[in-house]
């Protein structure tokens, strides 16, 4: 059945039913806004946290490669990662649906399936939202609302000379994957347990909300944000915002076995592509340098994993990547620009070049 | 210029550059997630709101009608008339762009500029918001936040047989708009004061913000929702969540002048356009008998407008209107269904029979 012979409103009757609550929720699905009782426990000492991403079929999700339970996950998720790099607990979503009206139901009973799931882990309640019809792609918008404690609230804007740069998780999975997907060359030989589990980085992004807030708590984050637009860009907007430079030490990425059996098959260096992997959603952060063994220790709390890859300059040192001949080369922070035609995604290879012996200082 | 060419975070600085905050605004554009201070005002006497509501071009807003001045309002303003149909207080907004590549920077331009100017009518923050690149047309997501006093929230649930139904405002003029912009007979003699004047309230929807506290703090009002799916539509929401019936004196309904001439030139009743038109955005609300005066006194204290149009009765009386010669006539409340194919808006005359003898109370 299509969606315009269900109509809207069976539509969201039946994305709805029996939809897990909080006991927070006053008035959830089915108003004209939700209702969230902030009681005691959101007043004087906490801060509200609200973000909202959108996932565009053919942008940032494919139908080719992810099932709609996947689709579902993602869109959530890159929302979860939102208030994990804050410090925060994700607590109620909202979900805007714009979908053409010739899509079948079950897709969207398959996405709404996956999103379900993934906030029934995190004790998130899916607390309102929207269906549009549009004569564009699937989009799913989502906004996500949490807390944080004041005390530990953390922004892109702290970070300082000094600091470690540490990162959660492994990166350049999932454009390993993509690129896998649309654009291996004709002769190359993929892997495929390599590709499978890439894949799953691609469709299923794993938000780092326990981590973030373990790590916040430890007190010595001083800056911190979740890698959407690739390590590099990303790291170029903590030093933008915090008024730092940074440099990463390539050699130490944290890159899988299968990410690098995958960027072989692809002709591709891993660690570059790790460095300029726009959809990883892992956590970046800087660390007071004493603060750096309880940092990982929190992390590795928490059932995650950590790992030091750099840190923080000064300014005018900008942003620089020392490769493993120990040469430091500036970095092009573009990261990814969701507006700019991407033939391919970037490669660290398009953006780096020899830093200039004027500005460079070598350690 | 182009969107492709400007880039992402250059339209983000341009379009938040000098965005008015709130001091409640602890962090906004520019990290991972706004941070809202809820200090000591949200604590445990109040709730938060939350909303979101798309507007699609083509589907919600037409490019050859309103500029994008009217487009940055509207979005805005149904998102607000949400909130304001919980009795809320509008806060604080996020805006999530979805926009084809090759669109003009000025019109976002203009987009923003008219979210910007209704935000600051309304001492709403702009918090945070995505800008996503689509093949689709151009769509703008608003998420809107508010509180609502525990003790104030009005939902749809509450109408007891015996309220009245109160309506803000005038209805009719946003469907009698579209239908001379799209559906006009050739020879069709359209007033044109009467076509800017229905062409305003289309484009520029009023959010009751003020008359929604006002109604909500008067402590009379048993249920309440914006008027987005027709009044129709709308009341047999209120019916369905409150478990009533309702009868709509067609005759009371308030339709202005310019209405009934638009509606007169295209060969239709003002009074059914008025009873189906999709987009008013006024307050619906149910009033219990002894606190009619009070409301309306609420709402012209705060320099609006409402009109009494019918009662709330026993549920298995069903959603009903009382035409001009005294006859009452079963109503389908099916409203504006938003993924149904719509040849044309809803027109009472398909939607309305003679409701059966049996069935029928007459008074």
């Amino acid at each position: 059945m299509r969606l315009d012979d269900l109509g809207e409103f069976p539509l969201i009757e039946r994305l709805t039913a029996g939809l897990e609550s909080r006991t927070d929720v006053a008035l959830g699905v089915g108003d004209d806004a939700a209702a969230l009782d902030l009681g005691h426990d959101l007043g004087a000492d906490h801060l509200l946290l609200a973000t909202c991403d959108a996932q565009v079929e053919g942008t940032h999700f494919l139908t080719s490669v992810a099932t709609p339970e996947e689709i579902g996950h993602k869109a959530l998720a890159v929302n979860l990662s939102d208030i994990a790099a804050m410090g925060g607990e994700p607590l109620w979503a909202l979900v805007s649906l714009l979908a053409p009206p010739d899509l079948e139901v079950t897709t969207l009973d398959g996405v709404y399936s996956g999103m379900r799931a993934l906030a029934r882990r995190f004790n998130v309640a899916l607390v309102g939202g929207n269906v549009s019809s549009t004569p564009g792609p699937l989009t799913l918008d989502v906004t996500a609302l949490g807390r944080v404690s004041r005390q530990r609230l953390v922004t892109r804007a702290g970070a300082r000379p000094g600091d470690r740069l540490l990162v959660t998780g492994r990166l350049g999975a999932a454009v390993a994957a993509l690129l896998a997907f649309t654009a291996a060359p004709p002769d190359a030989a993929i892997p495929t347990e390599a590709l499978a589990e890439a894949r799953r980085a691609m469709v299923t992004p794993q938000p780092r909300v326990r981590e973030g807030m373990a790590l916040a708590a430890t007190g010595q984050v001083t800056a911190m944000l979740d890698i959407s637009d690739g390590l590099a860009g990303d790291l170029g907007h903590i030093c933008q915002r915090s008024g730092v430079g940074a440099i990463i030490e390539l050699a130490a990425l944290p890159v899988d076995a299968s990410t690098r059996a995958l960027a072989l098959a692809l002709g591709r260096d891993p660690l570059r592509l790790a460095l300029t992997s726009g959809d990883d959603y892992e956590l970046l952060c800087a660390v007071r340098p004493e603060g750096v063994a309880a940092a990982l220790e929190a992390v590795r709390a928490v059932g995650g994993s950590a790992t030091i890859i750099g840190e923080i300059t000064a300014p005018e040192e900008g942003l620089r990547v020392r490769a493993q001949n120990g040469a430091l080369l500036a970095v092009d922070a573009r990261g990814w620009d969701h507006l700019r035609p991407h033939d391919q995604p970037p490669d660290a290879k398009t953006d780096m070049g020899e830093q200039s012996a004027g500005s460079g200082a070598r350690s």
